[in-house]
C-alpha cells in the first residue's frame, strides 16, 4: 500500500491556500480560499507575508506559523516558489499539495528541469503531489480546489465515480456539465495535469483499495504516464470497482486519424485495447458511451439499485414506445449494440390487446417494438410494464416515453417506479429532455431508473447492464455460456 | 407547375375540421380546432352532426353549411368516413385537406383499396392531400395540425427551413425539440405520413419554386416513394433552395448494418448516394450534421447574414480557445471535417502578444490552437478576433468560448458581436450549453453569429459553410480549383 497518504490529498480536515492575492479578488487562490471556506467542510487557512485578514477570514503570515499542521496545501504561485513551498512541505510534513500554476514539465527544458526537483522533494518525503498545471480536487462535500468561481461552473451530484481527467478544462467543461445533465454522480473528481507525482497508477489503487464511496474509476487521459502501463493493468485486474479507461484529445483522435497511415500505430492502439480489455477495463467507443456506462453503473452501485438481481445477461429486450416511428429507431440499433428482440407468441399479443384502453386497444401494434400510440392513457402504459415484468425470457424493458400524448399525466413516472419497485424487471428509458418534463423525468431518476434523453443513449445503456453484468461473471470466475 | 394548389395546404385563410368530439375535450379534431382558433391566425370552422358550440365557438352541421368554402379541410375521422369527406372536398371544391387518421396502405390489403379511393379523387380533382396517417402542416403563424397539444410540445422558431418528415414522432419529438434548442427556424414543417397523394417531389417543387419564406428544403425520409426518385433528382438540381435529404429510421439503419453482408444492397445505398449528390443534393452523415447544417444554412439564409459576402472556401480556420484541452480537440477534429489549420508568422504572434493583458501574456500560446487561458479579459477575446479578421488567409473562426474564467463579462457576447458587425469574418462559436450563460448565448445568436454547444457541432459548422460555398459555385457553374 501507499507510503503518500492520499487521503489526506482527497479528504482533508484542513488546508492551507498560498497565491491569495488582496487586490485581485480573482486571483486563483483567494477564490480557492473564499470557496471552501463558504462553501465547503474543510478547515482553511490563507497565507498571506503580511499578514491581515480578507472577506473576515484570518491570514497567517507563513506555513510554520499555522496553529497546525495543514493535511494539505494548494499552491497557486510562480513556479519558482512553488519549488519552496514543497519543500516547506517537507520540512513541515504537510502531507499532501495541490499545485495549480504551470512553468513546469509543460513548457520545456527549464520547467522539466523544475519539475524534477519537485518529484524528487515530494517522493524523498512522501507528500502527496497533485499537479502542476492542474485544477485539483473536488470531493464534495470535504474541499473544492478549482480556481474557477463555483457560480460560473456545474457540478455534478454526488455519487459513486471516481473520475480522473487528464485535462482540468475538459473536466470542468465536458464532464461536469455532462454528469449534472445526466445525473450521474462523482465520489471525488481529479484533474492530475503534469501528474509529476500522483499519477494515474497511484489513484486507481486509491480508489480501489481506499475510498468506500467510490465504486466506479473513470480515467479521461491521452496515454498513460511513460512506463506506468503494466501497473495500472495489474491494479485494473485486481479491482473490485469497474474500471473504465477513455483516450480523448489528442492522442486518441491522432490514432484514429493514422490508423489508415502508419501500421505501427495502429497496432499499438490494438495492443492497448486487447491489454486493458483482458484486465477487465471497460473501454468505451466514444464520449457519449462512457457517460451512458457510467450513469448505468453509478445507479447500479447504489444501495437502493432497482433492479436487485435481475441482470441483462444475454441483452434480450422488448421494446415499448408510444410512437411507431421511434420504436422502428430504437429497434434498428439493437443489433450494433449487442441486444436482441424477445418475440411474442399470439397468447401473448392477445393478453396484452385486453390490457389496453378500448381506443388505443385497435389502433396500437403488439410485435416488439410495441407501438401502444398517442392514444394510450397512464394505465396502459403501467399495465404493460407489469405485464412484459412477468415474462422471463424478457431481460429489460426499453422504454420510450414521448408525454405528448394529451392523455398521460404528470403521474407516469410515479406509476412506472411502482411498477419497476415490485417486479424489479430492468427498466430503462427515454424521455426527451424537455423543461417541462422535468416532474416526470425526475420521479423516475428519484427510484433510480435510468432516464436518458436520446433513444440511442437508451439502447446503448442497456448494452452497458449487459456488458456489466459479463465483466461481474468474469471476475468471479463464473463460467459463462452462449446460448 | 401545380394543378393541386399546395399554398392553400400551407397558407390556408380558412379552414375547417370534422372530427370533434363534444364528450372528450383531448379528441384529435377538437384540439386541432381549438388551437387553430385560439393561437393560430387562420380562420376556423368546426363541423358537427348536430351543430352546437364549443368553449363558445359555433358548429356547423355539415360542410356544406359554412358560410365560405375553406381553404383546407382537416379530417380526423374514421377511415371510411374519411373517404366521404374527400368526396365532398371534390364536390364542394374545397382545394386541400388534411388527413390525421390511419387505416389505409399501413394497415395491409383492406387499407390499401380505401387508398387507392382516395388517391383517385384527389388526383381526379386535383385535391392536395396531406397523408393520410400524418401529423400534417405546422406553418407558423398561420395553421398548425397537429393534434397534439401546445403545451405539451415544443414548437421552432420562425425561419428559413420547410422539415418535412416521413415520421410525425420524429418530427414533433427529434426535430422540433432540437431545432429549439440550436435555434434553427422552420417556414413551415410537414408530416407527410402514407404521402397517398402530396409527396416528397410535390413539396420539393412547391417549396423550391413558390414559397418564397422558404430557402432550406430539408427531408428526413425512410425512403423515396416508388417511382418518384428521378423527379426528385430533377428538381432538386433546378432548386435555387438548398436541398438536404436525410435517410433515417429503417431503412437508413437497415442499410448500414447489412452493408457488410448484401453487396446488392450496398450498392443500392451508394447508387443512390451518388445521384443525389451529383444532383447538388447535401446528404450529412449523422442527424447531428443534419442539425449543424440547417443551423448553418437558415444564417446564412437570414437578410442579416452576419458575415457578408465572406465565404469559406477551403476551409482555412484559425481556433481561438481559453482552455487549451479544449483547443486540442478541437484542432483534432480539423482533418476530418475537411478544414485546415492557419500558420502564424512570428511577427504575427508577437503582435498577438502585445494585444494581451499583461497577466495573459505571458502564459497564453499563440499557435494554432490559440489558447488564450484563464487570465484573459473580455478585451483580449475582443482584439484577437479583430486581429484575426485581418489576416486573409484565415476564412474562419472557431471560437471555443467558454465562460468559466473569473474576468469572463456577460458583456463578452455582445462585444464579439460588434467585431463580427464590423469585419464580417465568419465566426462560428462553441458555447457549453449552461442556463446561467444564456445572455451570452443570446447575443451572438441576435446578430446571427452560429452558436454551437459541442466542440464537434461548431467545427461541422464551419464544414457545412465550406460545402455551401462550394455548392453555390457548383450551381452558379463557377470554375473551382483546390488550391
Amino acid at each position: 500500500m501507499f507510503k503518500m497518504q492520499l487521503d489526506k490529498l482527497f479528504k482533508p480536515k484542513s488546508m492551507a491556500v498560498v497565491g491569495i492575492s488582496k487586490k485581485n479578488p480573482l486571483s486563483p487562490g483567494r477564490i480557492v480560499m473564499l470557496k471552501n471556506e463558504f462553501e465547503m467542510q474543510v478547515k482553511v487557512y490563507g497565507i498571506y507575508p503580511n499578514g491581515g485578514e480578507i472577506e473576515g477570514i484570518q491570514l497567517y503570515e507563513r506555513l510554520d506559523k499555522l496553529p497546525e499542521i495543514p493535511d494539505l496545501l494548494v499552491i497557486a504561485v510562480n513556479p519558482d516558489d512553488t519549488l519552496d513551498y514543497i519543500q516547506q512541505c517537507a520540512d513541515l510534513e504537510i502531507p499532501s499539495a495541490v499545485i495549480i500554476g504551470g512553468g513546469f514539465a509543460e513548457i520545456g527544458i527549464k520547467g522539466k528541469k523544475r519539475q524534477d526537483k519537485l518529484e524528487k522533494i515530494a517522493f524523498d518525503n512522501d507528500i502527496a503531489v497533485l499537479g502542476p498545471n492542474c485544477l485539483g480536487v473536488y470531493a464534495p462535500p470535504l474541499v473544492d480546489t478549482i480556481f474557477l468561481p463555483t457560480e460560473r461552473i456545474t457540478k455534478p451530484p454526488k455519487g459513486s465515480v471516481a473520475l480522473i481527467s487528464q485535462s482540468g478544462g475538459v473536466l470542468v467543461d465536458q464532464f461536469f456539465v455532462k454528469f449534472k445533465e445526466r445525473n450521474i454522480g462523482v465520489s471525488t473528481a481529479v484533474s492530475i495535469g503534469n501528474r509529476a507525482v500522483v499519477d494515474e497508477v497511484m489513484l486507481l489503487e486509491y480508489f480501489s483499495k481506499v475510498d468506500p464511496e467510490t465504486s466506479n474509476i473513470a480515467f479521461y487521459l491521452e496515454g498513460f504516464k511513460e512506463g506506468r502501463a503494466r501497473e495500472f493493468l495489474k491494479f485494473a485486474r485486481e479491482s473490485e470497482d469497474t474500471v473504465i479507461t477513455f483516450f480523448g484529445g489528442k492522442t486518441r483522435e491522432g490514432k484514429v486519424a493514422t490508423l489508415s497511415h502508419t501500421a505501427s500505430l495502429a497496432g499499438d492502439y490494438k495492443i492497448q485495447y486487447s491489454a486493458l480489455h483482458q484486465n477487465h477495463v471497460i473501454q468505451p467507443h466514444s464520449e457519449r458511451e462512457l457517460l451512458t456506462s457510467l450513469k448505468v453503473f453509478d445507479v447500479l452501485s447504489h444501495r437502493k439499485n432497482p433492479f436487485g438481481d435481475n441482470v441483462v445477461t444475454y441483452g434480450d429486450v422488448v421494446i415499448l414506445s408510444v410512437s411507431g416511428g421511434h420504436g422502428v429507431i430504437a429497434a434498428d440499433m439493437l443489433k450494433t449494440y449487442g441486444l436482441n428482440r424477445v418475440d411474442f407468441t399470439k397468447e401473448e399479443k392477445a393478453e396484452m390487446k385486453e390490457l389496453m384502453n378500448p381506443v388505443a386497444r385497435d389502433i396500437a401494434s403488439f410485435n416488439n417494438p410495441i407501438d401502444l400510440t398517442g392514444s394510450v392513457l397512464d394505465t396502459d402504459i403501467e399495465d404493460m410494464i407489469r405485464y412484459l415484468s412477468e415474462i422471463e425470457r424478457i431481460e429489460c424493458i426499453i422504454l420510450l416515453l414521448l408525454p405528448y400524448p394529451p392523455n398521460i399525466s404528470f403521474q407516469i413516472g410515479r406509476r412506472i417506479a411502482n411498477v419497476v419497485a415490485s417486479k424489479r424487471k430492468p427498466v430503462v428509458c427515454f424521455v426527451p429532455y424537455v423543461s417541462k418534463y422535468e416532474m416526470i423525468i425526475e420521479s423516475l431518476e428519484l427510484a433510480y431508473i435510468p432516464v436518458f434523453h436520446s433513444i440511442k443513449e437508451a439502447v446503448q445503456g442497456v448494452s452497458a447492464l449487459k456488458h456489466r453484468t459479463r465483466l461481474d461473471n468474469v471476475k468471479k470466475g463464473n463460467v459463462f455460456w452462449e446460448k
